[in-house]
């Protein structure tokens, strides 16, 4: 199966009235066991399962709308066509268009910096799919929301939920069991602290990154094996909200992609100098009985986790940081106008 | 077997005629393939052959005398008796006395950063032995040395040569074939920068490094069976004199090492700040079409391998950069008497 015939199967024949205009968000996610690698590279299908947690009010807010020709708006400035990133919805919208006419006006809202390491298609790709579905009011399930914005971008089928998620790999050829589910458990003391250490666009985008380390690291087979072990753990130590294995395990399979990545040929290293600092700074926070994890994902910035009660330290020894409590309502919002420099 | 029955089984009856003294020299080495891990701790018996080049002048000059005690001179100051580095030579030369009242006096200069990721310590108990090999004019083969060398300090086994050197990891209990011999490729134009990016002892030695990462690395035997691959390849390049190849698979092997550390519970990361500077700076000058790779050991300094039509422009780039001529007998020579700031 290809993207269309995997789209057609789950649409089938809802695709009749489309509104005005489909309104939608999606919160970014962060993987505390991580994704790296795919086993197709046209449906975005994972070699390992994954789990992620979700950035509660960080995210994209998307609008989607008919129109008379596909205009991508970013952050309330027009994308050109020629961008990628206009490229990439585009040939997304492509799979949903009900005849060779229609045309669409993406406007998004994205408040997490694009490019630095914060799955920011994950949020933006899921929020789309979510306002496809205002749009043509198909009422599709969670799951089939899930398995569509996989399409889109891998991880963005873990950005349909909030909370902890997990996206399981599945082994269909067409994918139909490849897609993500929300775990249960609430941990409300538990927060997140977002170190943007560099805002550059990344040396390597993740898609070739994750290819070339699936192609030539001798590590790879262990990596998988490994997520295997950590997921299974992580979803127990979320379960008993035992903290430290819960930061001992999201850190030690972060650096073990990491690890893995620096064995591909040629390697592939996301880390500057800041990021050793910072780790540095972590675990000598540590070792003064700081109860403070740190995970990465694919580029130089670090995510801290820590629990409520810690975020005083957290503030005062690491400046900037951008609090988020994932499973509490109130505290540390974020508005979804407060929007960073984007290009 | 230990280590006593291991000298008594190599000096045999050789042990009769002292002299007034023992002088020798060994240059340190730096390994292209990496010895990492033990299989036995007592006997320095290593996991995996590795492959070395020692770097010429830079090493130890040491001087063996009988003597009414024991006494340790690094570099003109006399060791505390508490000093772990004169407990172990003393443990050392235990093995070493012919009957309870000998006494020794171990003088050793070293123009070697010590605890900064440049073997000191194989250069030291190479030239001890050398040292002791002349003191009681025992005749001994190199095999031999080496064997003893490696009683001392794993990797000082392969000091005991010039130019590159191969440890054969050997499968026997008591270590017999466990030695290094000397390749006879000669490379007249390779040259070594060592750039010493921070000369504070390391935060774990190496001998626990290495066996945490064999006790709790999930990618350790993958280490394992990529060295056997490697130090094949690397005989290969050094034969054809394929400085691409030779640089690529240095600079893998050193990276897989560091991965596989990172992959231990809890993490070794010898990496600061300026170690990703450098790493990123070689990548650019390689990208600009610089043929200069590197390689790095237990510890946050970096190794550059690039050849004599480089040298200019490896000055110019890296400040500092303490040039190394391992073929050549006259260009870069170091004064032995160059000592450095030691403690």
């Amino acid at each position: 199966m290809n993207r269309q015939e995997v789209v057609t199967h789950i649409i089938g024949d809802r695709n009749i009235s489309p509104r005005d205009k489909g309104v939608a968000f999606a919160p970014s996610n962060i993987a505390l066991c991580k994704y790296w690698g795919k086993r197709d590279e046209e449906l975005n299908l994972p070699v390992t399962s994954s789990l992620s947690i979700s950035l509660k009010n960080y995210g994209a807010q998307t609008e989607l709308q008919l129109s008379d020709e596909d205009r991508v708006v970013l952050n309330g400035k027009r994308v050109s066509p020629d961008d990628s990133f206009t490229q990439r919805a585009i040939r997304f919208l492509d799979l949903f268009r009900l005849d060779e006419q229609m045309r669409f006006t993406l406007t998004t809202q994205s408040n997490i910096p694009i490019a630095a390491g914060v799955a920011s298609s994950a949020a933006g790709f899921a929020a789309l799919v979510l306002a496809l579905n205002d749009l043509f009011q198909w009422d599709l399930a969670s799951k089939e929301l899930s398995i569509l914005a996989r399409l889109g971008s891998g991880s963005a089928c873990r950005s349909i939920y909030s909370g902890f998620v997990q996206w399981h790999a599945g082994c269909a050829k067409d994918g139909m069991d490849s897609y993500a589910e929300p775990l249960e458990s609430v941990w409300s003391g538990l927060q997140v602290g977002l170190l943007t250490l560099s805002d550059r666009p990344k040396s390597i985008g993740s898609r070739a990154a994750m290819k070339r380390t699936v192609q030539t690291s001798v590590f790879y087979d262990i990596w998988t094996a490994k997520v295997k072990d950590d997921c299974a753990q992580l979803q127990n130590a979320i379960h008993q909200k035992d903290f430290e294995r819960f930061g001992t395990l999201s850190e030690s399979n972060a650096l073990a992609m990491h690890a893995t990545m620096l064995t591909a040929c040629p390697p592939v290293l996301y880390w500057i100098p800041q990021t050793l600092e910072t780790i540095h700074r972590i675990w000598a926070l540590r070792e003064q009985g700081v109860d403070v994890y740190f995970t990465m994902d694919a580029g130089p910035n670090i995510k801290l986790l820590y629990l409520k009660e810690t975020e005083q330290t957290i503030v005062s020894s690491f400046q900037g940081v951008q609090r988020i409590a994932p499973f509490t309502p109130t505290d540390n919002t974020v508005n979804i106008e407060d929007v960073e420099n984007l290009p």
